[in-house]
């Protein structure tokens, strides 16, 4: 597996293979590798020629109070796993090489940024699709593969895509989950054995969601309480958000009729967890 | 030459251009062509092996109380001298095209944005430098030019193109200028003679700014003043901003002792005309 620290030399080599009429699939990670990293890397490897993954945990993304200064890392770790996968080239840029002296520029996604993590992540998703701009940049991929567990991430960085003309296809990889359920999340790594319990409070506030629809349920607000009772009978748990929503405008719905994404953040102990489910989901035939 | 009006076809185009080897070089602009645009072309094809063109009224770029609605066009004329100066492709989208329902994407830098036209102007640059990080997305380019009289604006673009790793050399090509030293300008169309006449005070007070230093003036607020004077003295003119100021950051200099930007905008009757000049040019040996 090639390993590339530098802007420069990446976008050289980037350059080469798409000359050379390889396709580059792009997995942009901030780096402490789980299954749904990995998910990321071999899906990529099924529609790519070459697989390029970015580790670098972006200050950008994060805010003042958040956990940047913390957030697990273990780069030894993640490469002997990424090559496992099939990766073929690590970029793992220093934050020097990626915000150098000067650096002034971001791109603002406007309506799809403002609810759900938006709410309580100000300026988050600004960092997220300028970083990601940078990284299309820097490594020219044909495709590029997020997780589904961040589904706003997912529709901020697709709406960027398709506004600014980015050549590059988007692919949404499902959630992949602990046997018990809970969403893979680098940050699962913060809880300890009383909070990790409480934590599939998620995965279960979106089963009873599912159920309720299932049962007949429209209302929004009706579906929400239900999923709030949950949460809120759960040790270690508070609730972030709950929100019930259009898939593409991320737009409140009152009444889940056609297609809705339930998505929810939970902080249980000192961790803030997401997790989200489309229900009613189109048969694309 | 060939006339593509939709973004897919331009994309496939350029990507077939690359895969073949082809160096693309973009010139975008919004029309009225002057011997400034056909310039840009002809050290276009100098550049590169392909000149694409782009002719797009950008209306994110103008404010509410702007020409935009009246913004000279000359599709036909362009397309001929186009052709004349070498031209390979004219990329014609239609403000659908560009900007389709849902639309909500900006890119802003931010510092470099903020003096000179950005002080009159709010919003303006952030309407240039989202159309022109589409336009490159678009036409996939080696290379882009842009005139230096819009030195702000190639400040502006270089900044972006260098703080979100685009990989596009960016070329900025000197003022044309007519005969008696008026830089060209679409806008120019809209004098009247007499305004014509006093449109020249914007080289005459460059042209004093210059001699004061060479005259060992070093005090930007004398060389200010003196070009204030001038302007003030000239009929239909009406000073916007006179800078002078660091020519990479675009801060304010209280002295000029090594290179430096002056630069002027200057409403001549209801027409804003612009225009700079570089001293003490540092030379590289």
């Amino acid at each position: 597996m090639e390993i590339i620290e530098q802007v420069t030399p990446m976008q050289i080599r980037a350059e080469e293979l798409r000359m050379a009429g390889q396709t580059i699939a792009l997995v942009p990670t901030m780096g402490f590798f789980h299954e749904g990293h990995l998910e990321l890397m071999r899906v990529g490897k099924k529609h790519g020629d070459v697989v390029i993954f970015s580790i670098f945990v972006n200050p950008l993304q994060f805010g003042p109070s958040e956990d940047y200064a913390c957030y697990p890392r273990d780069l030894e770790g993640d490469l002997a796993k990424a090559e496992k996968a099939g990766a073929d080239i690590a970029f793992l840029p220093s934050g020097r090489e990626m915000y150098p002296e000067g650096f002034q520029t971001k791109i603002n996604v406007k309506n799809v940024t403002q609810p759900l993590c938006g709410l309580s992540r100000p300026g988050h998703f600004d960092g997220v699709t300028t970083v990601v701009a940078k990284l299309f940049h820097i490594t020219k991929p044909h495709l590029a593969l997020f997780g589904q567990k961040d589904y706003q991430q997912l529709t901020v960085i697709s709406r960027m895509v398709k506004d600014l003309n980015m050549d590059i296809q988007i692919v949404g990889v499902p959630t992949v989950r602990e046997a018990d359920g809970l969403a893979m999340s680098s940050r699962n790594s913060y809880l300890n054995a009383a909070e990790r319990r409480s934590a599939l409070c998620l995965k279960k506030a979106l089963d009873l969601a599912e159920e309720l629809v299932q049962s007949g349920e429209k209302e929004a607000g009706k579906i929400r309480a239900g999923m709030t009772s949950l949460i809120e009978h759960t040790a270690h748990a508070k609730i972030d958000y709950i929100q019930i929503c259009n898939p593409i405008t991320l737009e409140d719905k009152e009444f889940v009729e056609d297609e809705a994404l339930i998505a929810l953040a939970v902080k249980v102990g000192k961790t803030r967890l997401i997790d989200n489910r489309i229900i009613n989901k189109r048969k694309w035939s």
